[in-house]
């Protein structure tokens, strides 16, 4: 009973899907979806290959009301740059919410989780930052370094940004790349802490199994994103900061006690806040964000499936004529 | 970086892989990688949806010496019937394993999982059922029902089947499937008890959730397999039965555990016989088999990673050419 299928690539969701408000909106009606009950997401499927310095993640969910679901499989082989490939690639497989049919395969090689990943901060952003940011610091210098700033400038048009990483000339190229992306100044920060003291938005887009982010850094009317721990071994923020902010909150408080900075805060004993709000659950007002221009708040992005689904259901409902149908 | 990607259709794939001995021959190998160890396989990502009526399972496994490791997506939406469309569907994804890209869709519709889940009845069947083999039972008549038959005559050429089902029209059915197919008498049989006494090889093929055949049913110089249970509320021997047999093996110990027959068993307690022996350990000779013509075997398979990794390696190094490329 072959029907059809639609193939999408790389290059043309690229041409089709844009880190903009758009996307923004999409990430936020997922998250505030999650929110409102009924969604089903699995725990992660991860698979460790050590013997190929490799590893791959699926993630799924069924959001209520939508069509589809996606299912998205993350890989990521840290041998790939000496082949000159990246590391990270992938693909999103979308279903028929209603007869489980694959309806459409996105072959976007990790674009749209990176575009995916890079809204979900400007969600966060949008909810939990102070009104006004003039300067925005990003902690980090890889691809997420750039679209969370992009991200973030959607909602917050900050006018000067700040980048620090472990490696000066990454810093550098990074910020270079942002002062002409965004058309603002963007300078390299060789200290982080006063990155942190010059910005009222921070995100953090690092691998980092030890803080980068001191709890004593923090200051009144600071937002700060933490959205590079994603596993069971890394650490951006300082565990005692999450208790230190106004308010912590977590895409998903079940993910963010295994893969994110919770973690850390749990096994260490500072975290003393119960059960953390959730991002859905500030946007749709049952839990309180950002309750002062003083406040500090921090959020803690692992990626969740909702978000695959809400982007790859968005990708066939907007664009159902592009790419290639194959009838299977 | 855009690559080619191989898209084969279900199709294409009926045309190229036949439940046959070279795809037994595929599955063995697959089995008897899992023996030697060094096979990362996490366990199956399972999303339930009540609401619509439906279930989603992802499996995968990366074997060393595979070029290739796939993931698998199946689902089952039990109202699809009403819609005139299967109810299980699904498809196969193969990425390199050196780096991680992806390689192949299979757009199978579950028509690989159909024939691997078969094929590995058929690597049971060779293993552990007496070399002579004339009457074959099936306790079920669904797609499993033939194929299992067709799978275990590959290997143990019977010259009689009998099977029972619940609904003896569909018995009927079957049988006369299987007469045609194989070219062999087949006859429907309303007493499972008497189905049992006549084979030297049955097979259970059923979604029950209680017994279908009974631990006092056992005689010597039987074998059955038992490929029913892959859920923790499915059951199809009599939990007795299990340390009746001489043999119990597993497809995989940790998933018998706890979606195969041995969970009832050890749930009960009539499991008595420490960590079961696993079919890939009999095929390497790890373990041992069937003991004697008069033994009494027992084989419980759940479905596993290696099995999809491997049918798709192979449809994808055997067939470089089949279905479409897509640049991506």
């Amino acid at each position: 009973m072959a029907h059809d299928i639609q193939i999408i690539t790389e290059a043309e969701l690229r041409g089709i899907v844009k880190l903009d408000l758009t996307t923004v909106d999409v990430i936020e009606a997922a998250f505030a979806a999650l929110a409102r009950g009924g969604v089903v997401m699995p725990p992660i499927m991860s698979m460790e290959l050590e013997a190929m310095h490799g590893e791959v993640d699926a993630k799924t969910a069924f959001i209520p009301g939508f069509d589809s679901f996606a299912l998205k499989v993350s890989t990521g082989f840290y041998g790939n740059a000496k082949l000159g490939l990246p590391s990270l690639n992938g693909l999103m497989v979308l279903f028929s919410a209603k007869t489980g049919r694959v309806e459409a395969v996105l072959l976007d090689n990790g674009y749209l989780t990176d575009v995916r990943t890079a809204a979900a901060g400007a969600v966060a952003a949008r909810h939990l930052a102070p009104e006004v940011v003039e300067t925005a610091g990003v902690i980090g210098t890889g691809l997420q370094a750039r679209l969370q700033a992009e991200a973030a400038h959607l909602v917050r048009p900050f006018t000067r940004v700040l980048v620090h990483g472990r490696d000066m000339e990454k810093a550098r190229a990074c910020a270079a790349d942002l002062a002409r992306s965004l058309g603002i100044g963007a300078e390299a920060v060789d200290d982080p802490a006063s990155l942190v003291a010059e910005s009222q938005l921070v995100i953090t887009t690092t691998p980092a199994r030890e803080p980068v982010l001191k709890a004593e850094w923090l200051h009144p009317g600071l937002h700060v994103t933490a959205m590079g721990s994603d596993a069971d071994y890394k650490n951006e923020i300082d565990p005692a900061a999450l208790s230190r902010a106004d308010s912590y909150v977590c895409d998903r408080v079940s993910q963010c006690e295994s893969l994110g900075e919770l973690r850390t805060a749990l096994a260490t004993g500072l975290w003393t806040g119960g059960t953390p709000a959730e991002l859905g659950e500030v946007i749709t007002g049952q839990k309180p964000g950002r309750r002062s221009p003083d406040a500090i708040t921090i959020s803690d992005l692992t990626g969740t499936g909702v978000q695959d689904t809400a982007i790859a259901t968005h990708v066939r409902a907007r664009f159902p004529k592009a790419g290639t149908i194959i009838r299977a």
